[in-house]
């Protein structure tokens, strides 16, 4: 994928974890993560997932909150979201991609980026179990803020009436990992003084921000002011 | 979109910045942003984007990089990549998300995001005059690493030849933006003791770590080792 060795390189398909044509790696293979724990791994550190949707013939991407039970991933939005309309049964892909480090190659065209990414293929499938609803949400609240679930006012009624929940099953999914330094022709060694290597990116929490309603007696909880 | 104010709302389109259907935002309205400033500077605050096509009628979701020239976003690909030969002429949909908080609310229902995301809607066209794939290429690398393209080699005949490089007009674009605390219902007020506020997110660059192969007299130039 577009996060490949080669800088240039930018769209390889990913990597298999199942045996579909679409979920088979065509690109940089040697990247390649066929163990169902690395998919797990990967979806379970993102916050943000982008989902891709078809509307009139044409792709329609979405960034939007997720959250992981088993083997299915679940997303959620309000009844009153046009998107809604078009998910019913369609056919979905969900991206989840971390980008670790910017990679500094002796020419521009072995730049690259370090980065572990999921891709899931499948069909969205509304969720009308009451059970499995009151399960997904849990999960996606706890994939954004764990603790959350428990320490808040949990959904009533009317606010489950206004959320639709669908889930995607991770059958159809490919992983795709980059590590480690600049992979640089031989021609372009040492480099002359040319300095080689990678930048990390790192995602941080800061510390909290209090909402001005809260009395200043009132301070985070542990799963908020600890969160790694 | 997903990183709505309602945690659960989580998927409404987007806000306009041209008249098509497409690029109007449907949900949380107040979050559009117009201007096509807030567009350039969303874009290019990323390194990742998440590239969205369509192969057989279903939905593909891939992360890489790009760059922008005024008003007009390049990504490229090797010519051997899979994708390529589904983007000439193809829609596409590019989306650019940078998480700039998790919202802690004190119900579930209202934990959110705050977000900046760009989404961009049209077809792709492959570049072919020299000139501009050559200042598209510059401008992938500066997006990515700026300082590179100068302080590296740049890309040999054989090079360009292996690499694909695609346009998209920014003229079908929309920008939603989340800032702010929670925003929770009267009932939940004042919480009894039950903290909300926001938890930022920050993206930040490590400690470079040089390759193996580059001497320990050569030091990260200033373009990485105080890249903001």
């Amino acid at each position: 994928m577009a996060l490949s060795r080669c800088h240039f390189d930018a769209h390889p398909e990913l990597v298999s974890l199942s045996p579909t044509p679409r979920s088979t790696v065509t690109r940089s293979r040697e990247r390649a993560r066929t163990d169902r724990a690395d998919l797990h791994a990967v979806l379970d550190a993102g916050l943000v997932c982008h989902l891709g949707l078809v509307r009139d013939g044409a792709p329609v991407v979405l960034p939007t909150g997720y959250g992981r039970i088993d083997d299915t991933v679940y997303v959620h939005g309000s009844t009153g979201a046009g998107y809604l309309r078009i998910a019913d049964d369609a056919p979905v892909c969900l991206t989840v991609t971390h980008l670790d480090g910017v990679v500094y190659a002796r020419s521009a065209f072995h730049h690259s980026m370090n980065y572990r990414s999921a891709v899931v293929h499948g069909t969205a499938r509304r969720v009308t179990d009451p059970g499995e609803r009151w399960a997904a949400l849990a999960a996606i609240t706890e994939q954004l803020a764990p603790g959350s679930w428990d320490h808040t006012r949990q959904p009533d009624a009317r606010e489950l009436a206004a959320t639709a929940v669908f889930a995607l099953d991770l059958a159809e999914a490919s992983v795709k990992v980059r590590t480690g330094p600049p992979v640089d022709d031989e021609r372009d060694l040492p480099g002359d003084g040319c300095w080689a290597g990678v930048l990390p990116v790192r995602t941080t929490f800061g510390a909290p921000e209090p909402c001005p309603t809260v009395p200043a007696t009132t301070h985070p909880p542990a799963h908020v002011a600890q969160r790694p």
